[in-house]
């Protein structure tokens, strides 16, 4: 197998990926583009395999109001049918001209309790009704503290504003080539002490069965001080690289895949943030480099960072 | 005694566990399987030696809404005696048929005052009334402020997610034997660089008396980059390993105990987050091996982790 | 000068401890019992140098309510004065008896709006009060907001729960004699990789002037996994130590003081907590050790730590 | 070129700092003395650069307050304008006098429903005006629960209160020179194992093309245990140091800047904090030395740190 032959096995491999190493468990690729790993759990529970803090912290903005809307208005509505069934005579100020508008009023007055606004035009006067508007009342005060919860978990989560190059890229470097894609922060934080380790995993096949081998892929410069213009990741393809002597057309036709972790000290969140993403083989680009991504401004007096250019490059020939 | 002599004396002992080494001192085990200590703590108050607020924490959904439900109900009822105390006639707006019908309007007025509800069909009228329901009102606001801060500190309470099998194997391992336990993440979290310690605690007799000596137990991997899938922790049997030699029935008689620490980095919550644990010896099962639990799923596009295999083992004879 | 040559010039100092060298500008000892460093700051505004949230974090919980009621009864007050100048007559549904009738009942409306209970007996008629009393529920709402922050702040601010013997010990040990203290948690958390650091600080005069010398103290174990027991502090003294050859006296009339630096990290918070505190050689008790704190319990299944024995001792001639 | 000359090539230059080595794409200084990056980003849409969480956490209290105040405004203008379109003859108990009156009956009426005051002496009687009063109770609520988000944020933001001198100074030190500046703490927080990393950019002539040059500047002492008294950061200007040779009118001339990182941690905090400034070459002051900032109090029980000398030099000639 040409393949084989090619491949660069005086590299050491890296055991300790956590990924299992036997290649026909292993379905699709090691690690989204989102940085999530591609595995589902089963053989458990929905609610014990999700934290559904956590999901709610995550989901985007416009599903986690979605939600909130839902709840309120299915919370309302329950509470209404409550009312109903105690008895709507025991809301007190209720003027019902038809059925439809009872239900309308005990789910305004079920508004009122539950948000506490109580203007008290209606009023609950039995003891089943009181009751119930007692319990709306706990209820709602106890959602809105969890909804303040997951407003604030939300925002104060720490969250690696890095962006990613679409495409890493084989280009020149010192006589030789080097594969190199880059990242740039693209928010109003400050991140600091940027680390970044580099993960190639590959099935080959070894005694006639296909294994997965991991190779760490040595970075020119793997810590920075500041990230605060774009950063350049730089692996050079030296005769130690698992990568030396392979050609353009291996990137199309093996199945590898290069898998990124970056770890910065956020000075915002005064934590420290993750980002993980990895580059399918496919998603390498064959001799090409960057174009630069930062300048100065015209009155000389400070750097601007062209964030649009980040996934700019230019083909060159190798 | 037979047991002396088998046991592995060039091991060199770990002092710094932080367990005392008077074996005379000790009750039961020193790590319960739910990772606490298995330490009481006397001479000093309930209340000085109990965080009441991480007590709340780490109590069970259920209590904790009890404990919410309880203090709602024994507030209000404190609050409709003290307006009953005051004198209901100073409630406008009540209109009271019996002394049950009475109490039973405070205390819905007080759930009104609590809650900030406040229809207004019932209200204070008279000075101590007022300053009552002031009172009440401020001591509703900040009881929710500190529901609040507790829902939020539940929520956000950083959790290894991480479930270990009920057994530890003796399993056959390279021409050798391992000891053998996995663990694996249940939760829709991400955890990195995770590290395992595992210390043995045995207590042996040294000079006529009983003293506990712990081992560190080298792992043949004791840190990974990801840990997504299951991991399972292997200690080579050597002839350094403190259990060279021990015999089934040895698992059994000796009272040993194998304490787990993991230490992983969860970028959900962007901290590191510790478990731990402990398998007697009597939780070791001698001569068994763990069956594969994850697999590719049918369109090969993804690896799907069975958690309901994690502690499925098979016998195999050593 | 006999203290010149008793003491220990071998052992080499410590210059990175953060504290001057010049004695000459130092009062008193360098950190108080409590662990705060016994330093003032002049030469800035109060609420300059102050964080007035870490204070109300800090303060006693009698203090802290405290503040919160007497902000609760001066707001309304401040409140109340401003419907008084507004017009009281444009606050419909009073019933004023008297002057101080009239005053009660605003602050009792002020009360209603800031905690937006608002029963609606009482509601402003005219655009001025309607605007006082606007201004007053968004002032409300915004106390209560951040009241609610500092309870949470209160909470799940990470306090290290570590408590330390009243007195350090000159105590036997291993045919020589140590310094020693002792440590236990006492609270339910979970300690663990706990570390100490202990510095002795020393005026002395050199070339006539006094300095300050500082000796980081050796320790028999600096590092424990677990601390869930009492951990006893052992500084074995040594040729080495700059305490070889100190008798009792000498603890009597030299002015020095032992520093100690406790960091664990806390499961409960997920983080590194800290503990300070110090030893003045006044507070070293000369031939004495400590009497053991744990012991088994009565069915030999658990340990119990004794938190009142923490402080005791018993003397024993060296 | 007599700078090249006098510069000190034997150094070796830090390639991590993050900051690219083409002078040309630079404008202005490194960092800015605010100790934030020097950079603006274009490229991408305001909202995508800007954590408006963080921003909203960073701004000037004053800002603050105003950002919530003209929320509040806005939202009861709107919800005014939607009462009115819904038709004001639906909100029960108005009794409006002329058209303005109206709608400042409709915009208390918001203010009371938003902020779920809700007196009820005004309430919604239709359909439509109940809907809209339920949807804005909620939105209320949520507003509160954002609000109370940002306050706890603001107040818990992990700050590294530390401040800086205003100058650098070429001082003498140890029958040589050395470049010095101080920081002190000035808050009534404790700071624990600081450290510091002094960064030296320079833009240098090199084959024709300008290029940025970073040098590491060797601290005598670059880690403290407690940093609670002012410290001194002293870079001794050996033969080893890029700054060796340089006289006063190279600091005037040459457009050099000399970067901060101080590291600590904060146990009010329990977190690591970071803060940075800068001193371009302008900046440092040649010929000076620092005025002591600390003494004993007159009882000599305490010492006192004077935060006002912080920035206090004296000239000396070198």
């Amino acid at each position: 197998m040409a393949f084989r032959k090619k491949f660069n096995f005086k590299t050491p491999t890296n055991k300790n990926t956590g990924f299992g190493d036997n290649a026909s468990n292993y379905g699709g690729r090691f690690i989204n583009k989102s940085g999530d790993a591609n595995i589902t759990k089963s053989g458990i529970g929905f609610l014990d395999r999700i934290s559904w803090y956590h999901t709610l912290l995550t989901v985007p903005r416009w599903k986690f109001f979605m939600v909130i809307f839902t709840f309120y208005f299915v919370v309302n509505l329950f509470f209404a049918s409550l009312y109903m069934a105690v008895g709507i005579e025991h809301l007190k100020g209720i003027v019902p001209q038809n059925d439809l508008d009872k239900f309308g009023q005990a789910f305004f007055f079920s508004v009122q309790t539950f948000t506490t606004v109580g203007y008290g035009h209606i009023s609950p006067s039995g003891f089943l009704s009181s009751l119930v508007a007692s319990i709306e009342a706990l209820f709602g005060l106890l959602s809105f503290a969890i909804a303040t919860g997951l407003f604030y978990g939300r925002f104060s989560r720490a969250k690696a504003h890095i962006a990613f190059s679409n495409h890493a890229l084989i280009a020149p470097f010192q006589n030789q080539t080097a594969l190199m894609f880059r990242i740039a922060p693209y928010k109003n934080t400050n991140l600091f002490d940027a680390e970044a380790t580099i993960i190639m995993g590959i099935p080959i096949e070894e005694n006639g069965i296909m294994v997965n081998k991991f190779y760490s892929l040595a970075l020119e410069m793997d810590k920075i001080s500041t990230l605060t213009l774009s950063w350049t990741l730089v692996h050079p393809i030296t005769e130690d690289s698992p990568l030396y002597q392979m050609k353009e057309h291996d990137f199309q036709s093996i199945k590898g895949e290069i898998i990124v972790y970056i770890k910065a000290f956020d000075d915002m969140y005064s934590t420290t943030v993750v980002k993980r993403t990895s580059y399918t083989f496919g998603e390498v680009c064959y001799g090409a480099r960057f174009i630069p991504m930062f300048s100065k401004n015209e009155e000389n007096t400070q750097t601007i960072l062209h964030l649009d250019k980040l996934h700019l490059y230019e083909k060159v020939s190798l």
